[in-house]
């Protein structure tokens, strides 16, 4: 067996007691086996047995040839699929990947009444939080592409557009950049709007005096990339310089917190401090981070509770941000690698505080 | 309790003897509840028990307050939502929406180990599928509007396009019409593109003796259309007039066949009888049509083994095809709506064959 990424899935399941499982979503579908499939209501699943079975189940509908030497099973419409791992299943625990729809779930309970059903998701979750090499120059690349999709961006902001204007231009700003689609919808938000951490992009038109906060992402080559720069358009009153300034400095010490053996919860607290020092802890409202790779949110956040530490080959960013109601909102993101004597940063748009007239 | 599509689901549990479900599903929702909520990660779920308890499990993240006169237990972040719902649970048969994600079960089967689990997405597929007055009304003004966008796409089409060019003008044509979504990402096809009837729109341009499919569909006020219509570019050969014309056959002999009490695959069978006799059989590859509402594709397809009769108030597509490997692609698909003593068909654009110079 040639592929290393579904040997690191077995030694994990080794690890942790779980002799068989199934994997089915699409984006574990893919970091393992390389192909992007979106079965809607049809059954897929990867079964694998730490006894070395290993089976992928598809329908003919997809067309799959190539699984990277794992053991096909091609079902028609009609088939009963289910069965199909039924018959492969011994009577032990059962690790289920989270998201399967339930109805395949209780057909297979009903073949099988002796199983006894775990959510195994975090055994994929575990192995896909360390970025191998390709995956790493994968999404070094996707950054790269953002940094100039958000120079772009940035650039045509003095032509006066609302939110959901800029939002509906850059997704062919990522196409001319060679990336077909985004990574997540993209957050633009002007001023009072970007207090507002949850704000749909509207009809707000731009005006003087404006925060700006441009949280995008596209995915490249499979890849995600996820950036937040925030400008303002005309010149701040003092408080919302105060306020960006102090966003950067929050970047930046979680950033420079970022090494091997760090608490990510400890990450979290470095960038907090900052915030909560200057006097706005309130009105940072969310986690400091997230992984990413294949998806833009991957296991586990950088956040108060995550006691896991920074390792070597994780990606993650690093945003936090301050939403001062009424006023404006300011939100600084990177993503860094974990390196093995502490991180590099895969955003290079500048960060100083600028001022578009 | 006001809510008479909610007795409607409760005398439909009574019917099939189930006592409880949850329905998690964000269409059911809107449908029982109007409200439209994408819980992601988060669990949504409305509990039934046919003894009158009904509650919605909802996160306080979607500030659900008006639930039509359901209970409402709104819980936080880190809150263990699966143990609301297991401590509303008897220990009896328990239903479960098929899509519901496969740890919250687990979950659940954890906690309540005496329960014993089924599919009952088909409690609630059966009342949605007859629609009531309003939502007659709410369908048949999403037809009009899909009429109205299928003329002004048709008269761009002189303009020479290619099929993702089309695709990605259509949606300023629906909110021209006022309508913000699609149904459904169309389908835009030319000519050998046409006859594969999974092509995806792409960089093809149109040609002279093209077919060329339009199928498309918006969300209006959370009610869908879908229609089809095809149309020439120049002069097509003389084979592809005649399948064109023997699907327009299909097309309308599917309409006229559909009354209360006939059966599904007989309203099939009428289509396909027209284009098998015409020689095309094999060419028509698909069912004759689906039911819609809040989802372009509802319960059930109007297929070769669907037994159940037609009903008044079921709307539902009649759309065959056929698809000429190398040659050309024809499909015509109308909205009907059964009536008491027959059908009324929801959309008026023109079928007649049309060859736009």
């Amino acid at each position: 067996m040639g592929n290393i990424r579904l040997k690191r899935i077995i030694e994990n399941m080794k690890k942790h007691n779980i002799n068989q499982l199934i994997i089915t979503s699409s984006s574990s579908i893919y970091y393992l086996l390389g192909l992007w499939i979106e079965p809607g209501e049809r059954l897929m699943a990867l079964y694998i047995n730490t006894n070395g079975t290993v089976k992928f189940i598809a329908n003919e509908l997809f067309a799959v040839k190539d699984t990277i030497g794992v053991d096909l099973h091609v079902y028609k419409d009609g088939e009963d699929a289910v069965q199909v791992i039924a018959n492969l299943a011994e009577n032990t625990v059962f690790g289920v990947d989270k998201t399967w729809p339930s109805h395949f779930l209780i057909s297979l309970m009903d073949k099988k009444p002796n199983l006894k059903f775990i959510n195994s998701s975090f055994i994929v979750d575990e192995v896909r939080m360390i970025k191998d090499n390709n995956e790493i120059e994968l999404l070094k690349e996707a950054s790269k592409v953002n940094d100039k999709v958000m120079s772009d961006l940035i650039n045509i902001i003095p032509e006066k557009h609302t939110e959901k204007e800029l939002a509906d231009m850059l997704l062919n700003i990522y196409k001319k950049h060679g990336t077909s689609e985004f990574s997540f919808y993209p957050v633009i938000a002007y001023g009072e709007n970007a207090a507002q951490p949850h704000h749909d992009s509207d009809n707000t038109m731009i005006k003087k005096g404006d925060s700006v906060i441009l949280d995008i992402g596209g995915k490249t080559n499979g890849y995600c990339s996820d950036m937040t720069r925030t400008i303002f358009f005309g010149e701040p009153d003092e408080e919302c310089k105060k306020i960006y300034n102090t966003v950067l400095q929050s970047n930046l010490t979680g950033i420079n917190a970022v090494k091997p053996g760090v608490r990510l919860c400890d990450i979290d607290k470095a960038s907090r401090d900052v915030i909560e020092k200057a006097g706005y802890g309130k009105y940072f409202t969310h986690r400091t981070g997230h992984n990413i790779g294949v998806e833009d949110h991957e296991y586990p956040d950088v956040g108060s509770n995550e006691e896991m530490t920074a390792k070597p080959g994780m990606v993650f960013s690093i945003e936090p941000g301050i939403y001062y109601p009424g006023k404006c909102g300011v939100r600084i993101e990177d993503l860094v690698l974990v390196t093995e004597d502490g991180c590099e940063v895969l955003n290079s748009y500048p960060k100083e505080l600028t001022i578009l007239k």
